[in-house]
């Protein structure tokens, strides 16, 4: 019997350009290497096609692509998709490039944690805004709490059962979870910076009659340190204008909101600015010759997360990325509307 | 009686963007000057919107418009229209901005030929290629001759007849009317500056066998200075390789092609790069501060001729108007898919 483990790895997949993000520009690049005369590949760590927008607002109208009054972002998706049908671009869902390696001839090798390999001459990055991840505390000592008494969601109220909880934030989550405690836990603390809150009126009204009404306290201060002997926490340091003072806790749960978390991209060695892909604007490239970025992940100054920039900067980083794929070729400037070649293969796929 | 030139002039037209062309970039400029709460204007020297997509290549199929997987020029266009119409932008059909001049509070006046005068925090060029106009035979020599003894084109074949007549152009037109010509001039020289030919190939070997045949001659070498004493055509000198010979002439037809041609813009005081405005790749500003230019007009490195970049660069240009048009404000980013008031707007608009 041979085990997976056995098995021969697959061989690399070769293509001009490994497109990583199946969102809309991703799926517009696929469609643009295609018009220049580039094969593409696009992986992508979510299951389906459309990235966030599909995630997180399929049915909300867009009334900024050009040329396209209002349509959902599920519309917009599948419009792009029908776009780039002509070239078939293949499509791995459910794959995240987990490792990055540059070969000999300047090519790059990337490696996804289901063990498929590709070779590209260019990789294009049109990952949004990554994933979404709690923000984390910034105390080392929280690390080996977390899951335990340290906590960034609430899979389970009855865990905090007759316990000394602290909530620390001051959003919708960091209030709607200390009000809804006060039944549960045996003492409920409220920390956030300023005395000011970004969640809604009505969850900040209830939050301050149930301070007044002594059914849990509010503080004004960040959190300090964390007092845990033998890795349990016993209490937190709130840290106030005026000094600290010490909470008895058992848990404290963190509710700062998500950030976007770039996942192994961020390990990729490549420059980043403020949590983007930091790039040249007349090519969008990075700091690593050949690895480019589009859309929402790209940064650089005055950028905006318009879907339509990410259109224009995955056009303008393939006309560097040929030049990766074909060093020798000087590329003809092509205008798809007097392409014969492509009226035929659009035509074709549409019959 | 009051005369037209009696009349006082109009008062000038306020506005926060001066939009300077009504092609597909103009028009998205509108709209997108109206999701982020700037008023606007637009002004195109053709009598119609559109700009050259709908002069050119009306019914031209285009595929390159991102989640537009196909569509005529005159559609996009349509489908611009459309998208504007919420902030209904005035439009200037027929004027053309002659003159521009800075005002001391930092906006600019700009007045057309017809004119109207405008004052704008910013103005943003979207003018395309501007013209399309004959290159011209640099040669101060040949400007008091133009029309009786150099031409550009040929309004009419029997002026020439019985006359010597050199052709100089290496293109289907510089071939055509010479052939055209052997039968009506009493003789005909064709020059080029190399035996080669950018003419199709039929035209070239029609060319070759007259040559053979005597019925015209043929001279590779480039118009080095017109012999034309009295203003009249009396000679052409042709530079070549060895040395330059004279060709007894009467009239000199140059077909170079054409060039696109700024028009008055080239006379604002605004950098050039290769007959396109120089922008700032950030924010798509030229060399004077609150003049932008977007779309096939504007260069930078690496500038492709795509619609789709278009919108991408009026949309950053934008970004920066708005801080001409209100200095005090920060503007808060608008995604106009979140954008509640818009959304009413554009459910108004088609109502």
């Amino acid at each position: 019997m041979t085990s997976a483990a056995d098995a021969p790895p697959a061989p690399p997949i070769r293509t001009d350009v490994l497109i990583v993000g199946a969102g809309p520009v991703g799926l517009f690049t696929a469609f643009e290497a295609g018009v220049i005369g580039l094969t593409s590949h696009i992986i992508d760590n979510i299951e389906r096609v459309g990235g966030q927008c599909v995630e997180l607002y399929p049915d909300k109208p867009i009334y900024d692509i050009p040329a396209i009054p209002v349509c959902t972002a599920r519309e917009l998706v599948d419009r792009l998709v029908e776009q780039c049908r002509p070239f078939a671009p293949p499509m791995h869902l459910g794959h995240r490039v987990e490792t990055l390696e540059r070969l000999d001839d300047g090519r790059w090798r990337a490696r996804t944690d289901k063990g498929l390999t590709f070779e590209a001459a260019a990789i294009l990055v049109a990952a949004g805004n990554g994933s979404f991840v709690p923000q984390r505390l910034p105390l080392d000592e929280a690390v080996p709490l977390e899951g335990r008494h340290v906590h960034y969601s609430v899979p389970n109220l009855d865990e905090f059962a007759g316990k000394k909880v602290v909530v620390a934030g001051g959003g919708d989550s960091a209030l709607d979870w200390a009000l809804a405690l006060r039944g549960v836990a045996q003492h409920v603390t409220l920390v956030h910076r300023r005395n000011g809150f970004s969640a809604t009126d009505s969850s900040v009204a209830n939050m301050r009659r149930a301070v007044e009404a002594h059914e849990m306290d509010f503080l004004v201060g960040t959190i300090g340190s964390l007092n845990a002997p033998g890795q349990k926490l016993a209490s937190v340091e709130i840290k106030q204008i005026g000094g600290s003072v010490h909470v008895d806790a058992d848990h404290l749960l963190v509710l700062f909101g998500l950030v976007a978390d770039l996942g192994p991209i961020a390990k990729w060695g490549i420059d980043l600015q403020g949590g983007r892909i930091a790039v040249d604007t007349s090519n969008y490239e990075s700091s690593l010759p050949g690895i480019f970025a589009a859309g929402d992940i790209a940064g650089y100054p005055n950028k905006q997360k318009l879907i339509l920039s990410g259109f224009h900067e995955a056009s303008l980083a393939l006309r560097k990325a040929y030049n990766y794929a074909f060093p020798d070729k000087k590329r003809v400037h092509v205008h798809s509307s007097y392409d014969a070649k492509l009226a035929e293969r659009v035509a074709a796929s549409h019959a």
